[in-house]
C-alpha cells in the first residue's frame, strides 16, 4: 500500500491495461473462436462445396498473409466486386487480418463510378469476380489507381472475361493456413468502407471501426436471440452495410452461411428447404419476390423461418402474407452510417392478441434502439429537442451510439454535418408513439407538401400495397401550382392483374385523408438501384412532365 | 479532399471519436434500454412484491441521486451486505450510475474480516441488512472509517437491530425518479470491488470496470443463448462476482428477476413452479442440495430448466441426477478475478450420441473460452508455453481478454504477479484434451503429489462422489514420510446411509489407479466458506493430525 500516493483515486493507481486484460474489440476474435470450439461444423455452403469452421479460419489466414506478402499494409484498402461468394465472406476476415480495409463494392454500379470509388479509396487491390467484367474492365481502364486484381473464377458462376494476374484460388494457394491472425492495435482502427448510393453528387465512404463491427456483431446474433448454428441464407447483398455485419455474427453462434449468386424465388424456397435454413434477411423487395412468386415454385416448411427487413419499410401487407406463408418477419431500421440495423421493432407480448392486421401495422414500425446503439430520438434537427410521443409530430430520426460509423472517408465536411450536436441525423423523418415506438414517415426529401400539409409518401404507398392488384407503389411530390405539390403514383400491376387509376384513386379515397390520395398515376416497371430500392429521384424527375 | 494532408493515412484523418459516435461501455446502459423498451415488464419478484423494469429504473435513478446528494463521488466505495434482495440488485445500477464503486461483501464474513475490508476499501457508505447487524455492528466498532450506515428492513427478513440513521426506502424516497442517469466519462473507470474469500492472509480487492462488466453481461446472454424475458431464479449468491453479471445480463433480454434470501431446497422447488423460472445458476453444493432434498420437497416440471453451475468442478454423479430431474446442466469456470465465468463447457452436437453418463462426464469438463472471452491457454507457468492437447499434461489455466479484472485494489504487486506475462494466472491446474476442451485437474495448492506421482484431488472426489453413501467428498494431502504426501479423503455421508473406510477403499480401487486411492478416511461434516465451497486449508491441517 506504501506504493499508493495518499489522496489519489485507488481506482484509478495501479490498474492500468496490459495485454492480459484488453484486447481490441474485433470481429477477428469472433472467427477465432468458432474455428477453436467448432471446428469441424459447416461453416459455408455455396453450391457442393462445404466449408468447415477449421477450414474457413485457414482459408482467411492464407489471405490475410498472401495479402501481406503483396505489400498490402495498414489502412490500405482492397476492394472486392462480388455477388454473395465465399471470397466476399473470407474478405470480410482476411482482409482485416491483414491490417486492411475492406472496401465491398455494389455488383451494380456502372463502371464510372466504380472508377470513382476505385480513386477516392486509393484501392490497392480489386478482387472481381468475372462475371463483372464488362463492368470492371472499363472501370480500371478511366481508373487512376493501378491495384492488383485478382480474378474470383466461381464454378457456379456465368463466363466472363479474367482481368487479373492471378485467380483467388491461385492466391490463396500462396497463402500460408497457418498464418498470423493479427490483431488491429487499436479497436478504432478502420475495418470497412461502404460507399452509400449517392443519389445525388458523388457517393460518400462510410468507413467502419473494429469496436462498431464487433458490437453491431453482438448486437446482431442478441436482438435476433439467435443461439447455437442458425442457417443464414444470403438474400441480402453481402456488400450492403456489410451484409449487416452478419458475415460476423455467425461466427458468434457458429451458424452456417448459405451462399447464393443471385435471389431467384423458387432457388430461395428450394434451398430453405434443402439445408434447412433458419434465417435470412432482405430488403422488402426480396419479400415481395417471395410472396409474390409464382405457386410452383412456393414450398412449404415445418417450421418457421426468421425474415429480418430494411433497407425500406416493408407494407403492412407484405408482412401479412410472409406470415402466412410461414416466415416471421423482423423489421429492423438502419443506414449505411448504422452498421446497417440501428433499431428493431421489438415484438411486446400483449401483440399477441392482435389480429394479423394488427399485428402487421405494429411491425411495420421501426421500433426501439438496438441493443448494442446506445439512443435514439425523434427531434426537430435543428434544435435536437424531442418531438412528443404522440404518434403524430415529425421529427428527424437521430441515432448516438458505438454502431454508428466513424465518419466518412476524406470528407470532414460531410462528417461534422451528420454528427452535428453529437447525434447522427439520419435524414429520415419520422413519429414517436406513446409506446415509444417510432415510426418513419418519409426520407427528409420525400416528403410532400400540399397546401401547407405534410403528405407521407410511405403513408400512401402503404394503402396502395393493400390492393391486390399492385405489386409495387412509389408515390413522389408532383409540382402544382395550385398546391405547391401534390402527390403522383407510380404503379407496377401483378402479373395478369389489372386496375386504373380511377380505381386505384377510389380505393385511397376510403383509407387516407383526401388531401393525401394521388391525383396522379402513371403505370409500368419501377427503377431501382442495385439494392432493390425504388429510385425516387428518378420518378420525380418524370412526375414534372406528368399531366394532371 | 483537400483537407487531408497527403500522405496520411486518411482512415486516421478525421474521423475521431465524438458524442454521436462513441459512447464508453457501460451496464447502465442496459437498465435504460430495458426500460425505454420494456417498461411494463416484471425486472423484479420479491415475496409479493413485484416491480416492472421502469419502476426499477425509476428506484436505481433515486438511490443514484440520494447517494450523489449525501457527497458520493466517483471513486467513492459504497459497500452492500445484504442477501439477494431487490436493495443489492438495485445497488448493482444505482451506486455506479452515481459514479461510485459497489463493494458487494461475503455476508459469511465475520466481524473482523468486515472491518478490513471497509478499511480496505475506504468504504463512504454501508447499506447493511438488518439481519446481518450482529456482524455488521462489531464491524462498524472495530474500523477506521466512519461510513454513512443504511439500513435494508426488508419485511421478509427475521428481525435484527437497526445500526443506520435511515433505512433504505427513506433514503429512496429521498431520491429523484427521474433524476440523471450518469454514464461513465471512461469505460475503464471502476464500477464493482470484489473481495476474494484469501484463504490465506487477507481478501484481495478485485476490481471491475465497466467495459468488462458490460461485455460479460452480453456475453452470458450469449453463451446461455437467452431470448426474451427468461425468469431467473436467485440461487446464486449476488455478492459472489457480481452474480457472475447475471443483475446486469438480464437487462439486456428484459428478463425477471426472482429474489430469494436463503437457498432452501423446498422453497426453490416451489418458487420454479410458482413463477415459471426458466435460468438459475449455483455452486455444485447447491445442485447436491437439490439433487438430495427430499422426495416431499421436490416439484416436476413441465420444461427443462437451465442451471449454470460453476466454482467448482460439479461431479459428473450431480449432473447426471440433475439431469434426470428436469434440469440442463451449463458448466462454466472462472474466478472472481474474470468476472465469473470465463469458460464454458459448449455443447457438441455429436454428444447427442453419448448416454447419460458419457454426457456428463463430457459437461464435468471446464470447456472452452467464453464468447466475450479473448483466449484460453493451459501452459507452463514459468515458460508460458502451452502443454500438449493430450487430456494428460498438466499446465495452468492462464486466461487473457476484456473480462479479466482491472487489478487488485492498492495492490500492484499482486496484479503484477497475476498478469506476469501478459496471461491471467489462475492458480489452477487442468489438461487440455483433443478436442480442445480443458478439465481443472486441481487448485495448484491442492494438488497431492505422491512418490513423485501427480494426483488430482478432483479426480479422487469425482470417484467418491459415485458412490450412493456420499453426500460430500473432500480429499487432501497428508504429510507422508515415505511417499512426501498421500491423499487423504474427509467424507460426508447421506442422511441414514453407511459406509466405511474400508468400503469406500474397495470402491475407488476400482476406478484409480492404486497410488491415488485414499489411504485414510474421515467422517463428519465438511467446513465450507460463504459460497459454499469446501476449506481445503482447514482439512490439510486436520489431516496433518490424522493417523494413517
Amino acid at each position: 500500500m506504501n506504493s499508493v500516493v495518499p489522496g489519489a483515486n485507488p481506482y484509478e493507481t495501479g490498474l492500468d491495461a496490459c495485454a492480459a486484460n484488453y484486447v481490441p474489440l474485433s470481429p477477428l476474435s469472433l472467427l477465432a473462436r468458432a474455428a477453436a470450439v467448432y471446428p469441424e461444423r459447416v461453416a459455408c455452403i455455396h453450391g457442393p462445396v462445404r466449408t468447415s469452421y477449421r477450414d474457413l479460419f485457414a482459408r482467411c489466414r492464407r489471405l490475410a498473409s498472401a495479402l501481406r506478402a503483396r505489400g498490402i499494409r495498414q489502412g490500405d484498402t482492397v476492394a472486392v466486386m462480388a455477388p454473395n461468394v465465399p471470397a466476399l465472406l473470407e474478405a470480410h476476415y482476411g482482409v482485416p487480418a491483414a491490417g486492411a480495409v475492406l472496401n465491398a463494392l455494389n455488383v451494380r454500379l456502372d463502371p464510372a463510378t466504380v472508377a470513382f470509388i476505385l480513386d477516392h479509396s486509393e484501392a490497392k487491390v480489386l478482387i472481381a469476380d468475372r462475371t463483372f467484367s464488362s463492368v470492371v474492365k472499363p472501370a480500371l481502364a478511366s481508373a487512376k489507381v493501378r491495384p492488383l486484381v485478382i480474378d474470383i473464377d466461381d464454378p457456379l458462376g456465368p463466363e466472363g472475361e479474367r482481368l487479373g494476374a492471378i485467380t483467388y484460388e491461385d492466391l490463396l494457394a500462396t497463402g500460408d493456413p497457418a498464418g498470423p491472425w493479427t490483431m488491429p492495435d487499436d479497436e478504432w482502427r478502420a475495418i470497412s468502407l461502404n460507399y452509400t448510393s449517392g443519389t445525388t453528387g458523388n457517393p460518400k465512404g462510410v468507413v467502419y471501426h473494429h469496436r462498431g463491427a464487433y458490437l453491431e456483431a453482438l448486437g446482431g446474433a442478441l436482438a435476433w436471440g439467435l443461439r447455437d448454428h442458425p442457417v443464414f441464407l444470403w438474400t441480402l447483398p453481402m456488400f450492403h452495410c456489410n451484409g449487416w455485419t452478419m458475415p460476423w455474427a455467425m461466427s458468434v453462434v457458429a451458424g452456417t452461411h448459405v451462399c447464393l449468386r443471385k435471389v431467384d424465388p423458387a432457388l430461395v424456397f428450394a434451398t430453405i428447404v434443402e439445408h434447412r435454413v433458419t434465417h435470412m434477411a432482405g430488403a422488402p423487395i426480396v419479400l415481395n419476390m417471395l410472396a409474390n412468386a409464382p405457386a410452383a415454385a412456393k414450398r412449404t416448411f415445418d417450421r418457421t423461418i426468421e425474415v429480418a427487413t430494411g433497407g425500406a419499410s416493408p407494407p403492412a401487407a407484405i408482412i401479412a402474407a410472409m406470415a402466412a406463408m410461414g416466415f416471421r418477419i423482423t423489421h429492423l431500421y438502419g443506414l449505411t452510417e448504422t452498421y446497417g440495423p440501428a433499431t428493431i421493432c421489438a415484438w411486446q407480448e400483449k401483440w399477441n392478441d392482435l389480429d394479423p392486421a394488427g399485428r402487421a401495422a405494429m411491425t411495420a414500425r421501426q421500433g426501439v434502439h438496438y441493443p448494442t446503439q446506445e439512443d435514439l430520438m425523434v427531434a426537430d434537427p435543428a434544435t435536437l429537442v424531442p418531438v412528443p410521443s404522440d404518434g403524430a409530430t415529425l421529427g428527424e430520426v437521430c441515432l448516438r451510439g458505438n454502431t454508428v460509423m466513424k465518419g466518412y472517408l476524406k470528407n470532414p465536411k460531410a462528417t461534422a454535418e451528420a454528427f452535428a450536436g453529437g447525434w447522427f441525423h439520419t435524414g429520415d423523418l419520422a413519429v414517436r408513439h406513446g409506446d415509444g415506438y417510432i415510426e418513419v414517415k418519409d426520407r427528409s426529401k420525400d416528403i410532400i407538401i400540399s397546401g401547407g400539409e405534410n403528405i407521407s409518401t410511405i403513408e400512401v404507398e402503404s394503402a396502395l400495397y393493400h390492393h391486390p392488384a399492385v405489386l409495387e407503389a412509389a408515390v413522389v411530390a408532383r409540382p402544382d401550382e395550385k398546391w405547391g405539390e401534390t402527390p403522383c403514383a407510380f404503379v407496377a400491376l401483378k402479373d395478369g392483374a389489372r386496375a386504373d387509376g380511377a380505381e386505384l384513386q377510389r380505393f385511397c379515397r376510403e383509407r387516407l385523408a383526401h388531401f393525401k390520395v394521388p391525383r396522379t398515376f402513371v403505370f409500368g416497371p419501377l427503377p431501382k438501384t442495385s439494392t432493390g430500392k425504388i429510385q425516387k429521384y428518378v420518378l420525380r424527375e418524370r412526375a414534372k412532365g406528368v399531366d394532371p
